[in-house]
């Protein structure tokens, strides 16, 4: 049993909700019984697209203390508890950082500062809400770092270099790039030397110091190993940032899409057709609508951590078709993880010239496609005429490219459209 | 007369040409007859982006000098002459930043470096391609201040501790963040001053130094002024980097559309409405058709930096209209230096229930799209059916959803597509 965070991406990046993925993946015994991980508060907001990146939990981490500024700590409660967490302890933050984390820290030794005291862990992994893509590979370094030297912290080669300015606001000298390293997160350390460190540190300290292992050198004489982490670890500190990271989750989003296709025998070949222009992008996953009848085939993708699927039949606005893949979806914990993306292609074989479609069918489906969004599904629809047998090749290559816009944009102001291969 | 370079923001970040935007704004006078800007390689790739948030030229800046890998020399300038860019100098790079710096000042000074000698500057930026949002207000800052202490370049706070390790791997100690600011660029000098210090400097400083500030410090005793930057002036290094630049760039192209309405009196009625709606989440023009007809008030729209327009007609596939604006657009310069998105508003008011439209007619509106995009102009199509007034506001606030859906993602797989508001 262990826990991890995750994000919803929702309409113009409100990162608001986050939740348990226990049931998504196997753990992985790493004989870390007593690790306790928790989060400062910096950007609160951020925090929520804590291991957006990461699907697997991290069966050793035993405890995660989030430490939040007061006025945020209903709302992580009512996120803790709409999820189901289990092991998340609330904690309000100081209006520092070092005053933050140490009140984290009390939780495991001062009975005021929690209501049932937790156990204390052999180790402590200290963390920044606004580092979301952190990777149990540098958890897993620093702890075992910390084990052995009682203190560890991952390292980032220099952007810039490093400058120290005169009273006079002049160069006085700059620091060679080489020989100095950005102390990022996490850090790792023995609890019993943080927990010290804390302790025996002055005021000015907690209202004016930046760095714990700072803090475990000067107070417990503890060097810190410096473990090498990768670009990942970086700090979502601007605007800028917040695009990137939304970039970066939407990749993550579009790296696998499932492709569902009926037995007749011209969506047969469609079916067969689309998957393989998809496949130049993106992983395909492609199973028959009987197959998908059966739950448990179905279940095995919805594990693998596919957010796309895309429908292929020959009925026009197959709003029955793609109501049985939503029932399914909604089911699974997929669309409470992310938005998933769903298409509906339609094949037109009729050979009429003219496409109609009434104004209320439209109005249907877009309004199904409504309802389907508050489920965290986004449904689109495309439509491809298969007339020309000569052209079928050029048409499944459009339908392909849009496929993949809709997959990757994710953009829910276009659900319930009807594209046109 | 002045330069700048600008960007073009094609499919999937294939970010491969600039232009000149002489002719798209006032030059301003300040007094600085004779500085020089240049650029450094680093990223090659990300030099086109430089100042795509930047629309004014920057007239007191007399030559840019590009340093750039002998592999990318020619790319350079055939990017050069294609956009007619008359004051820019190619300079190929050395094998580190020193080097390549150096290679750059060596044009005012040394003959076998360049055709024809460059007037000797008083001052000289030096500016990093991967910085592309630098401001002319920094720069005149940087400028101003190299004017009166000889050196000058722009800081940022930093945002991680900063650490020195031991030869063990270990922290030996931390630096107090406060005292200490990340060195960013641009930076300037007298001339004379960055001269003589890149000539003293040893081969050493040369093949492992970073810090232009420093050798001005070593060689010429200059104290270099420390200038407060802007968040703005950050490195471009990683791909997460790239997908912030893409947002802040689409960002910047979704301040302003123009609305173009016909005299209709329907139309007219949901060109009025729609504007209203979009009002709320972007500065809006409006234009009449007839006044669209008129070049002087369309070119002054154009010379304010609009880059997304609409057009609302009852006519279905409204190619012709719609051509009407692409032949002006293609005339002005704004979709050489960045996509233009054109939503051509159809405004069906025949009250019929079913909508129909040919295949033929979606087929010709799609290879319009395609023919269009070659021209750098993203051509949607959109439908507002009119029929029921009492649900005219809802249709227009979704039809307004859309467009700035649209004109924010600027999707060119979308082209062509008819959405349904």
């Amino acid at each position: 049993m262990t826990l991890s965070a995750s994000l919803r991406v929702l309409n113009s990046w409100k990162l608001i909700e986050h939740q348990n993925c226990d049931s998504l993946s196997t753990p992985t015994q790493r004989g870390f019984p007593q690790v306790t991980c928790y989060f400062t508060k910096e950007i609160f907001l951020v925090y929520l697209i804590f291991n957006s990146s990461q699907s697997q939990r991290i069966s050793w981490i035993s405890d995660i203390i989030v430490v939040v500024s007061p006025e945020n700590i209903e709302t992580m409660k009512t996120i803790i508890e709409k999820f189901g967490h289990k092991r998340v302890t609330v904690v309000e933050g100081g209006i520092t950082r070092h005053r933050s984390i140490f009140n984290g820290l009390k939780v495991f030794a001062e009975k005021e500062f929690s209501s049932h005291l937790l156990q204390k862990p052999e180790v402590v992994i200290i963390h920044d809400a606004v580092r979301p893509f952190v990777e149990e590979d540098i958890l897993s370094k620093v702890v075992m770092a910390a084990k052995e030297h009682g203190a560890a912290g991952a390292i980032r080669p220099l952007v810039s270099t490093v400058v120290a300015s005169a009273a006079d606001g002049c160069l006085d000298h700059s620091l060679e790039r080489a020989r100095y390293r950005a102390s990022e997160m996490p850090q790792a350390f023995l609890f019993d030397v943080i927990y010290e460190a804390y302790q025996q540190c002055t005021d000015y300290d907690l209202d004016y110091g930046t760095e714990c292992l700072h803090l475990a050198l000067k107070y417990c004489k503890t060097n810190a190993k410096l473990v090498e982490g990768t670009a990942d670890l970086w700090k979502v500190t601007y605007k800028r940032d917040l695009y990137a990271a939304e970039s970066i989750i939407k990749d993550n989003l579009s790296q696998e899409v499932c492709v569902i296709t009926d037995a007749n025998e011209t969506v047969a070949q469609v079916g067969f057709l689309l998957p393989e222009y998809l496949k130049r992008q993106i992983k395909v996953e492609t199973v028959s609508i009987s197959q998908s009848r059966n739950d448990s085939h179905l279940q095995s993708i919805f594990s693998g951590q596919c957010y796309n699927f895309v429908c292929v039949n020959d009925k026009k606005c197959a709003i029955q078709e793609t109501q049985q893949l939503v029932h399914m979806l909604e089911k699974s914990d997929i669309p409470l993880l992310h938005p998933v993306v769903l298409i509906s292609v339609y094949l037109d074989i009729s050979g009429n010239n003219s496409f109609s479609i009434g104004m209320e069918e439209l109005a249907s489906i877009k309004k199904f496609a409504r309802e389907t969004k508050k489920k965290n599904i986004l449904v689109y629809g495309l439509l491809i005429q298969y007339k020309d047998p000569s052209l079928l090749q050029e048409t499944v290559n459009s339908a392909a490219a849009l496929i993949m816009a809709l997959i990757k944009d994710r953009n829910p102001e276009l659900i319930g459209q009807l594209l046109v291969a």
